[in-house]
């Protein structure tokens, strides 16, 4: 390795956008990436994952995570391949996962990086099922849901990066899975994933259709979009249901609060639950999850599927609107293929 | 006793309300009550209960008790006086408490039916502190809130039977209670009560409120309300808060769905959960709870308040409407004193 900086392109916060983020929202910018002093290592950033809750990260509000400043480099989980290194734990060629941010190269601290094995999967996947998608529909699924064998599962954004996870997770658990997604091409994938029913919210009545395919009610309810998909999930509830808010994706993108679920009271009629969570609180339970879901992919249970959109980080802005548009089956990533001089390709 | 009947007065459904129950809603009707065959009892009613809930019991849906058929007396918690019995665990002058309905004298087989102290208390408190508003404050509390000594506890709807009695016990176990209620004068009765601090949500903003007098957030919302009380509480949770759906008092009157909480998806923020419950599943326990909250009546740490309004079961329908107008400062109740012919007045 020289001893060069490395000049890289990212993706910076211009202005916070109101609504959908435009082009005004981003100033693609170039900058150097210093050698790393002690303790530090640089990552060339082979995938950006492109994520719902992005959306929320733009907004100056207090929230589980402060907002991404005006100005910085956006926020974003990313992998790639260690190209220069004073850490001691990494040493130049080991891939590794962290929250590297939009951007070509990165210069880290070692804080969230996690060690990723390409031969078990592909980055896209270690993005995905494998990575806070899949961590997030572990967890959200077994600790907050507390889903148990027999019960009745519904999934919103089923055929998203963490929807697809837990419907999966759910079957595998002994539970009859039923998934909401937008368009029949969604619908038909989830169906050959093994669940029971899918429904097509963009051409269905979710409210009936959930009734008709599980007519005793739901016991889990993992909700990703918010809106009119909790409440027809929150008025098909089973006595005692747990329904686990991972996300609200509908949304994200209004320029004001959204109206609330209607028919919260459901929840004192059945005696059910609605509790929020947020993955990072999790983070020392990563290795058992992981583990878990390496073992449902190796055995075909899990099926970890990806979009992964070409462009580098220059295609970032159109990629996260694609992502609320809907354009992914399965985990969105953002091909960035920064190169590693010296290093088999 | 006589082998006659009693003749009764009885406040009868006639048809479904639309908004809130007016005079058309209403029948009072007079009939016989029969004297009881064996394993029955006739109760002469002394007070009947008025409660929130009544207004869901007559609308034509599906919930957690059949709604109150047209034509048939209205469902209501009462207490009396045993005056005729051919039960085995009850005998003529016995007081009771039991779900007798709006009328004077009630045929009963016993189910549900429950023994009064009036040296303890009288019969407008066993409608109160110590029957189903009592009971469902302390479920709600310690059960579904799981609250702990020197957690922070809201409570809406905290100048009512179950809001007052929940806030007390709240007190009783080392938590800061700040109470929500509509007027100078409930607030000041709160603050009488101990609690640390009373919200106006007829002259203040609630919310603002809320974070002034909590800055920390809060650890239980007990919410009896919803509406923008709801959002209010949802707005200023701390981490790991269980908020308690009790009731929804704002919304029972509407003529269609009333908006969700806007701010729910602060239960993903906050890691926090919100449950809904209903109090009758916890019959089997009503006594534990029964012992508990006399005790605390005894000593003095919960005081015990109830607004008797006068007028027999034909003030009953006026006396529904005050119910939601909040006229009533604790336990709202309707004395009927129905006559016990041969036993001491």
């Amino acid at each position: 390795m020289s001893e060069a900086a490395y000049m890289t392109r990212q993706v910076r916060l211009r202005e916070r956008p109101v609504g959908y983020p435009g082009p005004q929202t981003w100033d693609v910018t170039t900058a150097e990436v210093p050698q790393p002093g002690p303790g530090e290592l640089v990552v060339a950033v082979s995938h950006v994952s492109l994520d719902p809750a992005m959306r929320g990260w733009l907004n100056d509000v207090r929230s589980y995570v402060p907002p991404v400043a005006v100005g910085d480099v956006m926020r974003a989980g990313a992998a790639g391949t260690v190209v220069a290194s004073q850490h001691p734990s990494y040493a130049v060629g080991d891939t590794v996962t962290g929250t590297f941010g939009v951007t070509e190269y990165a210069l880290s601290d070692g804080t969230g990086v996690a060690r990723t094995d390409l031969g078990l999967a592909g980055h896209p996947t270690w993005l995905g099922a494998l990575g806070i998608p899949g961590m997030t529909a572990y967890f959200g699924l077994l600790d907050v849901g507390r889903v148990r064998a027999g019960d009745t599962v519904l999934v919103s954004g089923a055929a998203g990066a963490v929807g697809s996870v837990a419907g999966q997770i759910a079957k595998a658990l002994g539970c009859t899975v039923v998934g909401i997604a937008g368009g029949p091409e969604k619908c038909a994938w989830l169906t050959s994933l093994g669940f029971d029913a899918a429904i097509d919210y963009k051409n269905e009545n979710v409210l009936k259709r959930v009734r008709e395919v599980a007519p005793g009610g739901v016991d889990v309810f993992f909700d990703n979009v918010g809106g009119d998909t909790l409440d027809a999930g929150l008025a098909n509830l089973r006595r005692g249901a747990r329904v686990v808010l991972c996300g609200a994706v509908s949304g994200y993108n209004e320029t004001s609060l959204p109206p609330g679920p209607r028919r919260y009271m459901s929840l004192l009629v059945f005696r059910a639950s609605m509790t929020g969570f947020v993955v990072f609180d999790y983070e020392d339970r990563y290795p058992e999850a992981r583990e878990q879901i390496a073992g449902w992919i190796a055995d075909g249970t899990v099926v970890a599927r990806e979009t992964v959109l070409p462009g580098g980080v220059e295609a970032f802005p159109d990629a996260l609107l694609g992502l609320y548009a809907g354009v992914n089956t399965g985990k969105l990533v953002l091909e960035v293929d920064a190169p590693t001089p010296g290093l088999p390709g």
